[in-house]
């Protein structure tokens, strides 16, 4: 059942721990396929050692419920969950803890775009989502983070701005595949360090010219894009 | 005598270095055997290189008399044993000069519990130690380094914040068994990192929300856990 | 065509890999051959694992047209095309988009000359650019980037100097080849992370003594350096 | 001649580069047999790939001549040489550019004992020289460097604290020989880094208990020391 998707979404995972991301158990990559309604995530708390293919467990989109498998699904699927219900265009979704996004994430602040190794990816600042309530986190804590988010991109385009960071929490980032998500991810942290570092040398830095990010993120994204090979 | 003890402290020792927490020869883990009052620990001064089981020093948990051994234990014995001592749960026991661990007690400062990657682990900041009188430095320095601890864990249990950071020296992590304070003292040292990148984000940031602090550390401990396997 | 240029640009290219310059797909080196009036530059966002000499793309210096290759040249090339046209004793370019230098681009702030590590290499800070218009951006970008770099350098002997932080962007180094611009590059890294560390001890760090920075700078360059061997 | 000094001065030099300490080919070691007034060096500029014994230069105590070599000494000889005649029981003499230390240098400050880490090693900060004066700098410079760090430790047993951050410059390193002179260098770059990281928690932090500092140099070194095997 969905074998190639659970090979991809365990690449993905095994792809958290290669590029650094992930200490420990921390972090969770999912894949969707859209004709099925099924979603593919890792178990929980499972050591990446040795995790296969087999491992991953298939959850419905609509209910959650988990339609094969022996393992418990991550504890952050129905974050998972929200999001692709509402994030139509999305096709894989990770969460990790890693070091600068988490830091961003912890200090509550979104990411701002401050040059264009940034604008390059995004268009524009990586968001920062508001305290939960106590209401959201003492029930359905999971659905609530997902719902946050999602009510923080209300007008924006998810995949022009692939990752957020959830205040006191972590980052998530996503993108058309579990591949090209993990692939945010990384791109992600190394804005978070630079972002980071450039702070320390002039903690006034705040968002690049507009007309320069623009044309960073068209000269990569959209139709007049003409980075790269054709 | 002990071999199963020894082999697993001498094993957590080894990981240390694995782990990338000391330089040098600092360092040091020790395990405790309740049923006989007797505690291993590795000896004083010895380089990592070539550290093999034999080389355990068996010393009682009352008095301290070496029990085994032609080499001296740790320096830091003493501390060692009066936290076992007052911890009656612990099982194991390590101290490191890791790097942002070490760099918080020198700051003096306790590690606010900032987000959830913390809350995954600590109920609550990881605690500083108040400086000691220059009587406590003078006369038995490393038995008088153990009351300070124990000071500052009282009415706290010790396994829902398993590590402090002593004030002018660094930190001492515990767990379960050897092994269990290893993975502590890694996850510390993660969380010393993470909090410092925090503060040059947004200096003034403090701890979470309490709620959120109680929902992710319970999500993982206690009798209503539902994170990782069955 | 310029088959030893070719492997020099390409090996330049890979170079930039191996100091951990580069992340991703960013990142450009090119090299000239001045008799011929030729620049041999990377591909457009191809990966740099399995790069080879042939893969290189050769321009007119004068013109930008391509006259040899199946694949686009660098998207930065026109900026390239420009430095060379104006900076008659360069050789080689590098573009990266490297943690440290770009977290002093980010920072809109030139590099001071703080110590005699970057005494050794750099007579002198390294510059910072103006903030482009919004006409330079718009129209002609990559050639704009150029012209704003040489206008910086205006009285400059760019070997004296051979980098800059392109605000809001990152750095360009250069060298009498590629080989010695991906050199410059390794060096800027280095010293913008050493300046970087530098403000974190002292915020208030300025430039050196310039007698200081002299003898650094004449002991190992110029008629009467007296490093290394003869 | 002095084979087994050369042998031991080569392989210091490149456990500077295992070490991290070094970038290019900055950085250099030296090591002294004072029955013979000899003192061997590295020779300058020269890639550390590749380094031989043979390669390394001997120089006389008292005139700075080269007895025996094909290759100039490090430019820093005179440097060296000024410290042994007024440290008489200093073996061998480090100089790098080690990140953390240098970062010290150029923000003019010397390394406060901040805790016992550094305590285990240092009887106190590590010295930061004065700036130097344009005719100090601009004749007989490398002697003269020499001259400012022996002024800086009037008083002071420099075995005792057996480093120096020279101002706008980075650090020179000694030891009882060459091989403790790195270890010292290793030690130093550890105490730096960690006193920036303690700095960016508590940019208010100072010297430790003068106590404390007494208890832990004293517990590894002199006559009741402590530590280690007997």
């Amino acid at each position: 059942m969905l074998e190639a998707l659970k090979e991809e979404v365990c690449k993905a995972n095994l792809d958290l721990v290669t590029e650094g991301l992930v200490i420990q158990t921390f972090g969770n990559v999912s894949g969707i396929d859209r004709a099925s309604g099924l979603v593919v995530i890792k178990p929980s708390g499972v050591p990446y050692d040795g995790m296969k293919p087999e491992h991953m467990v298939v959850v419905e989109l609509e209910t959650g419920k988990v339609v094969e498998s022996n393992l418990r699904p991550s504890s952050d699927t129905a974050t998972h969950l929200v999001l692709y219900r509402a994030f139509k265009d999305v096709g894989g979704i990770v969460h990790t803890h890693s070091l600068y996004a988490t830091a961003w994430a912890q200090a509550k602040r979104a990411i701002p775009a401050m040059g264009t190794t940034h604008a390059d990816y995004w268009h524009g600042e990586v968001p920062c989502t508001r305290l939960m309530t106590n209401d959201e986190i003492t029930s359905e804590y999971e659905a609530n983070t997902g719902e946050v988010i999602v009510e923080t991109f209300d007008g924006i385009d998810p995949l022009h701005k692939p990752a957020v960071v959830v205040a006191s929490h972590g980052p998530f980032a996503w993108g058309k595949d579990a591949h090209d998500a993990v692939h945010n991810a990384v791109i992600l942290e190394y804005l978070a360090h630079l972002a980071s570092e450039t702070l320390k040398i002039n903690p006034a830095t705040g968002s690049m010219q507009g007309v320069l990010l623009d044309k960073h993120f068209l000269r990569k994204h959209g139709p007049k894009a003409y980075y790269g090979q054709k």
